[in-house]
This record gives structure tokens, C-alpha cells and sequence, in this order.
């Protein structure tokens, strides 16, 4: 079968066979030793084991934690492997939530606060918006501006992806209330009104955001958040418009005309949410959308999609951010997502936090506040967190991590394809870009048993949306990692 | 006269003549070494200088940062004094916004990250709520347990202050809507409709505020702001309820029929406006108080009404927050600035941030919600910074920063309030509590100015509120450091 012979160990068709590197990689001697990475997963007890159970009792004497998985040996964690303090070592696909760029422990990490300068950058944070340090103009250009979506001159850094989006949602408002002033000053009504949250101070305006989406937690970017219930249930939030994001029918080339239709149908829902605001209200003044709806069950659009919703959004002259904060910072094979979106001009803001280690939008030079103290807070974002960008950006250069991530994306996407159609009782859907790939099962339980059992065999994945397993694996992902996740999911499958 | 005595180089009177210490701490010596402080301030161009100016052109070109002041050489400032990229050295009472605890270059802090397993922790970032790692719950307990307000034994780290009370109010509305269901499991129609924002699953539920506050600038915590315009104009926001804050005629002493009656009157409407909440909607769930109002004018308020507040909490079983993000971490010669009230009992949350390096909020066991991911993020707080504040915390022990704190503060206040009375037409209501001192000047005009020369004759202080210059020193700021601070202001003061 073409299954096999795409990720077996039995090299029967001169796909190498599985062989781990030994070295992460080339970057010289560090004060730190970073050991090999291991070449396979190695389990000595159950997922939690006694240690990690020991300790998850010690935390919740001091806090309701019950999602915590397992605890973490992040001295022994190497690389695509992640360490318990059980001992157990997993292939580590999911990534502390797809934050982890280029796995643990890499040397370029270790040193990246070698310098006496970084150091002391690292312990004397400043208020970033008042009294930044003398090089940060400097590290925002070669650091951030170096990775800066096409288009977009502007950046400002943020703690998380909630705050950046939150941000994000501040400058759709002042560009669309900068316009209905026509320029003009504040009057007193507005400055005495939003003391106290009342119009016309506090104007009656929302972001348009899309069913399964998923884009914070903070109460804007909460109210814009709809993947699941145990976010958002309890907590009083705006009522702003939702609308549909595409779902296709896969394989893709087999539903052309349904998805195109599905697109069709989503992009007028849009317009037409967009359109009623504007009688109706809240008035819609931008629209927030993934490029992969990562939370909610890894929901791709298509091209004629993300380009649609930028149309409408031009038509309208409302503000297109992008989020990025999943997506962003190389697992998809390039820096950002939406490049692969054929977009006639960039989006108007992209948001990022994660793999990108600090968070932060960027946006164009017209959404540029015109008065000072509006994109502020207290530390407006964290140079150490700049300095451990600037060694991933490196790091994503001299190894050509976009590359491999391409590469052992094409071997998952292949593999999990082939796999779904091994197994079409329990798989469909496979789908990705880069190594961020997803396949659904037939069912939840399904979906959790696989999840469950791969990790029994070393493998710690996790699962989005209802019945999805989500892959997020680290850039310094290769080929023979990708492999050997298949031959271990495929020993699963086979167990059911 | 007695001002002069106090604060006077002339020492007339035993009071120890202004002589700075040479050395910081006697912490061990260190790969990193710290300069002896500075003596004095040494001013070499105006403020923004030359090379200040360039770097916000720079700046300037990839973000709208007209709040940036000055920028600063990190390398070179030291303890209580700010050098910036100029050259210029300035005692530092404002410190990034009330952010920076032990001063500039802090050997603690500089070695903080000296051992394998910190430089690990910092650079092997962990989603805290799924994956910590082997260390979390022991420094949690050994660092922010040790310094939790009594009664308050579970502890939540977060990113930022407005992040903190973004969740803690999501703890209040949790405890309201648990009573409401009398604790019987979510139904079908709370889960579905809380994902579009609809009630029953998204409640109408508030937070009751304060005219004057400030809680931060996510939509959550903007709602419950409310100190300038320039944060909250053009956002939409909830219309949550806003109550008076006590705003008291001083000297204290001269105006108690007065100021108590301000607290009466303050106390009387909170309660009207929670107990009208109930039949008009929003429910309010919680009250959000600051122990100074920090960002609004620096308003204290008495035992009295933080008591009654508590009172009012109790009898409509909802929930107290007492907002620490700036008092908290020492300058009020206290860790909390809520232990000064001599409370029945802690209040129900307290949120931190600023000193204390890491976000957060310690509460009681009742707010623990009973469902896993509702108090949750992608990384909920970051372990470096935990290192850091244990660092911090050590060093405030072993150097009775406390103490000192209270000293230096001692000297402050009396200064502050000779000088009003020796300068009536511009300074009155001198205030505080440690060096957390704040005093008002006769018009905003006069603020600017003085705040202005302080800066030419070499001090950065803030200003707060419509007329009140706050001060925000370290705690490592001394007496010595408070007498300076008092004859640059006394000379200023005498050239108008």
C-alpha cells in the first residue's frame, strides 16, 4: 500500500528510514550543554505518573488547576521530546499550546542572555511607551521588522495575544471614529462622557468575528471568541455580531463546487452582517478572522475566501486584522499564514503572540493613533522576549526551518491522508499547511482514545474543535519526526 | 524654620547631612558587576537631549509613541538613579511607573538567572496551566505564598494588572452565577447561548467601579477605569456602574466631621447603587477598589470606608477586590497597602502586577472554580518571572527594605508637608503611606512646571490626577535619597 510505504520503518521504497539527528544544531559552545535529542519516545509509567500526580495535589492546595496535564523536566526536555518528571520521554506534537518555536533547550536559547547588554535588558524592564532603552528602536527593526508582513510599517509589542488583539480592536474603532469627526478634536461632551462609559464618548461599535473562532480571553477579544462554552460561559460580554467561517468538504478536490458555494455563502453572510450594522448597530468597524481557526477545530478558508472578506472589508473601508497569534511565526511554512493567501495588499493588522515569544500587532501607517496614551499600558510588551526572538528568527534562517517545516508537513499531510483512507471509519478531513496539520475522527471519544493511546506509545499530541487532533509541532520538526509520528499513530489505529 | 531642619543640607540640627550610600546591597558578588550609585544627579542637556530625540525619530518611523520621554542607557542606571541616553542622571522617583522594586541593576536581579535550572525555567517557557514544570508548585508556595495577604491561600499568575482583573472578575461572576444555579451543572441553553453572547449563558452581570479608578485597558478592566479620558474615549465599553470614591479635604486632622461624613456619603451610595442593581440590571457581582487611587490623583481612603466597603460586600455577598497592581510589592512600608486598614478580614481577591514583576491574583477558596479552563490562558504567567521577584523578595528581607521604606517615607511626608505650609499658594494636601506620596499643586499648569524644573535640576518624578505630582521611588529609596529629593523641590518651589 502507498500508506506504508510513505512513513513505514521498513523502507521499501528508499524513503529513508527512521534516523533521528543527533545534534539540534550547528550554533557554537554554550555556557549550557543542550545533550541530543533522544531517537525515539521512551514511557516508564502511565500519563500522569506518581510524580507528576504527587505535585499536581502540591498545586491545587494553592490553586483550581485541573487542566494540568502532566509536570514537565524542562532540564531533560530536548527538542521535539518532551521530558515528565515521571521520566517518560514523548514526541512532543503539541508544543505547550503551540508556543514553542524551536523546541527545547535549543543552545541558541541558552545563550541567547550570554551578553552582559541582554542581561541587564532582561532585569531593568522598562515602561516601554515612556523610557525605552537606547537599542529599542534598534531590536523592534532587526528583530520584528525583519518578519514584518508585507505591507505592514508598523509595530507595537504586547504580553499575550488576548492584549493584542484587544489593542487591535481599539485602533478599528479610532480609525472609524477619527473619520466621523472628520478630523476634528475631541469635544468636551465625548471626553466627559466616556468617563463614565456613555455615548458619545463611549461609542456603540464592535469587531465582526466568526463562529469557531477563537481569539482570547479578555472580555473584547472574549467577545469575540467562540469555539468553546467553558470560555465564555458566565462571563457578561457585548453582544457583537458573529457570522459563519467556510466548513468544506473534504478531500477538497472532490467538493469544488460546494465549497465554492460555502465560500459564497459565508462571504455574503458577511457582507450582509456587516452591511445591517450599520442600521441596526453595534456598527461593525473591522473584522477579526484566523487563517486557521486553530482552537475551534482547525477550520481552513480558502484563498477566494480570505481575499473576499478583504474586498468587503475595503467596500465598507472597515479595518481586516488577521490573527495570527496561532498561525504566526513559521509552522505553516512561512513566517505568517495569510501569505499564503494571494491577498491583493496585506490585511490591515496581524496580531501574534506564541511562537513568536513576545505578543503584538503590526498594522499600516494609517491606523497610527493621533493622539499619544492610546496604545499604552504600563510595560507595552518585554525586551527580554525580544532577545529570545531574535535567536528563533536566527535560528529559522541558518537551519532553514520554514524549509524542513515544509518538508515534514508534506510527509504528515501525505501520511494522515493516507491513513484516512486506510482507516475511513475512524479518520477524514486530513488537512494543513506546513506542519500544521489536522485530522478528524468519526467521533469525540474517537478522537480522545487516539490522543490517549498515542501517548501511551509516546507520542503527546492534542485535539481542537470536537473530534480533531490538531498538530503543533516545534519548527525543528523534520521528516523523521513526521515518520514517526505516523508509524505510531498508525499503530493505534490498528489497535482499535 | 522646621521645613528646613527636616530635609536642610545645613544640618542644624543632627539630622544626618545628605550622604549616599556607595554600594547597593551586600549581595555576593556576581559575574555582572554594579557601579557604586551615584551621588548626586548630573544633568548634561535638557530632557528629551539630542540623542533622545534621534531615537524617537527612529522610533517614531514603526510606531506612534508620543509618550516615550526620554530614552534610557540600562547599562549605566543604577539604584535610585535613571541615566538616560544623554548622559544625563537623574534620581528616580517615578521608576517605569511605579514598576521597578529594588532599583536599577540590582545585583539580586543581575544574578537571579545565574544557575542552569533558572536560565532553563526562563527560556523553556510552559503553558502553566497544563504542563508546568517539576519546580512550579514549590515556587509558587515559596515565592508568592510567601507574601500572600492573610486569609488568601490560593495564588493565580497572570501576564499584566489588567489581565489580573480581567480574571478576577471572572471569579466573581463564576461565584454569583454558581449561587444562581444553586449548583446544579450548566444546561443545554447556558452552554449554546453563551456562544454568541446571549443570555442565559452570557449573563447581564457587572463590576462596580469607582469614579478615579484605574484597573487597566483590556475591555473588562477599561469599563472599570476611569481616571482620564484619553484611555477610554472612542471604545465601547460596558455600562457598568460607577460610585464616588471619598475625596477628602486635608490636612486630615483639621477636616474629621468632613471627611467622615465624605465617607458616609460614599458608603451610603455604593450600597444604593449594588442594591439597585438588582432590580434594574446589570447584577453587580463584585466591587473593584484601588487602597490608593493611584493613577487618578493618588485618593486615599480611610480605614472607615474600606471597612464599610467590606461591610456592604459581606451583607450582599459579593465580591471584594482590593487592586494592589501599584500599591502592592512595599512603598507603602507594607507588602499590601490593604493590611494598613485593619480589615475584618482580607478582602475576597487581591490583584497584583507592576512591583511585584509577575501578574496575578491571590483569592479564597470559595472563588475556586469547580470547572477545569475557565481561569486559564496559553501561558497563565511565566516562570522567569517568578525568579526574578523570589529575588526581589529576598532581598526586601534582607535588606528591610520594609523598614527602610517606612523611613524614607517618614521623611518624605514631613517634607512635603512643611512645604505646603511654607508654600501655600502652590502645594497643599500632602498625602501618603511609606514613600508612596503624593502632594497637589494649586493648578495643573503648576504640576507641569515643577515636575519640569525637577527635571533640569535632576529628578524624575510623575505626575497623577488633574494637579498632584506622586512619587514612586524603589525601595531601596532612602532617607538620604528623600532629603535630596526634598531640596530639589524646595529650590524649585522658591523660583517662582
Amino acid at each position: 500500500m502507498i500508506s506504508g510505504r510513505i512513513f513505514s520503518l521498513s523502507n521499501r521504497t528508499g524513503i529513508p528510514k527512521f534516523q533521528l539527528t543527533r545534534k539540534l544544531s550547528s550554533v557554537a559552545a554554550t555556557k549550557l550543554e543542550t545533550p541530543p535529542e533522544p531517537t525515539e519516545p521512551r514511557m516508564l509509567t502511565a500519563v500522569p505518573g506518581p510524580k507528576s500526580k504527587q505535585l499536581h495535589s502540591d498545586l491545587s492546595k494553592m490553586q483550581s488547576m485541573d487542566s494540568v496535564h502532566f509536570f514537565v523536566d524542562y532540564d531533560a526536555s530536548v527538542g521535539n521530546y518532551i521530558v515528565d518528571v515521571d521520566g517518560n520521554t514523548m514526541l512532543d506534537v503539541f508544543t505547550q499550546i503551540s508556543s514553542v518555536p524551536i523546541g527545547y533547550n535549543h543552545p541558541a536559547l541558552l545563550s541567547a542572555f550570554n551578553s552582559d547588554s541582554a542581561m541587564r535588558a532582561l532585569v531593568n524592564r522598562p515602561a516601554l511607551g515612556v523610557y525605552p532603552g537606547a537599542d529599542w528602536a534598534t531590536r523592534l527593526n532587526q528583530v520584528l521588522m525583519s518578519v514584518a508582513p508585507q505591507g505592514l510599517d508598523q509595530v507595537t509589542t504586547m504580553m499575550c495575544g488576548s492584549c493584542s488583539n484587544e489593542n487591535a480592536f481599539k485602533l478599528m474603532h479610532f480609525y472609524h471614529m477619527e473619520k466621523e469627526r472628520g478630523g476634528r478634536a475631541f469635544n468636551q461632551q465625548e471626553m466627559e462622557s466616556c468617563m463614565i462609559n456613555q455615548a458619545p464618548g463611549t461609542p456603540d461599535l464592535s469587531v465582526l468575528s466568526f463562529h469557531g473562532g477563537f481569539h482570547g480571553r479578555t472580555a473584547a477579544s472574549l467577545a469575540c471568541t467562540h469555539s468553546k462554552y467553558i470560555h465564555k460561559i458566565d462571563v457578561p460580554l457585548a453582544q457583537w455580531q458573529v457570522s459563519d467561517f467556510p466548513r468544506y468538504k473534504y478531500p477538497l478536490d472532490q467538493f469544488v463546487a460546494e465549497n465554492n458555494a460555502e465560500d459564497e455563502r459565508c462571504l455574503a453572510m458577511a457582507e450582509d452582517v456587516i452591511h445591517n450594522s450599520r442600521k441596526t448597530g453595534p456598527t461593525i468597524t473591522g473584522v477579526i478572522v484566523e487563517p486557521i481557526q486553530a482552537e475551534g477545530g482547525d477550520h481552513h478558508g480558502s484563498n477566494r475566501w480570505f481575499q473576499g472578506l478583504q474586498d468587503i472589508c475595503k467596500k465598507y473601508d472597515i479595518i481586516y486584522l488577521i490573527d495570527e497569534v496561532q498561525t504566526g511565526g513559521g509552522p505553516t511554512g512561512k513566517i505568517w499564514c495569510h501569505e499564503w493567501f494571494e491577498l491583493a495588499e496585506s490585511p490591515d493588522i496581524v496580531t501574534f503572540s506564541k511562537k513568536m515569544l513576545t505578543g503584538g500587532l503590526y498594522h499600516k501607517s494609517k491606523l497610527r493613533p493621533k493622539q499619544p496614551y492610546r496604545i499604552f499600558n504600563t510595560w507595552v510588551g518585554d525586551p527580554g522576549k525580544l532577545i529570545l526572538l531574535d535567536a528563533v528568527l536566527k535560528t529559522i534562517r541558518s537551519e532553514n526551518l520554514l524549509e524542513e517545516t515544509s518538508k515534514s508537513g508534506t510527509v504528515l499531510l501525505d501520511g494522515l491522508t493516507d491513513l484516512q483512507n486506510r482507516f475511513p471509519g475512524y479518520l477524514n478531513s486530513a488537512r494543513g499547511r506546513g506542519t500544521f496539520c489536522a485530522i478528524n475522527c468519526d467521533t469525540t471519544d474517537r478522537r480522545d482514545k487516539i490522543l490517549n493511546q498515542l501517548r501511551e506509545v509516546g507520542v503527546h499530541a492534542g485535539g481542537c474543535g470536537d473530534t480533531a487532533i490538531r498538530l503543533r509541532p516545534a519548527l525543528v520538526f523534520k521528516e523523521q519526526h513526521a515518520h514517526l509520528f505516523l508509524n505510531k499513530l498508525e499503530t493505534v489505529l490498528k489497535s482499535f
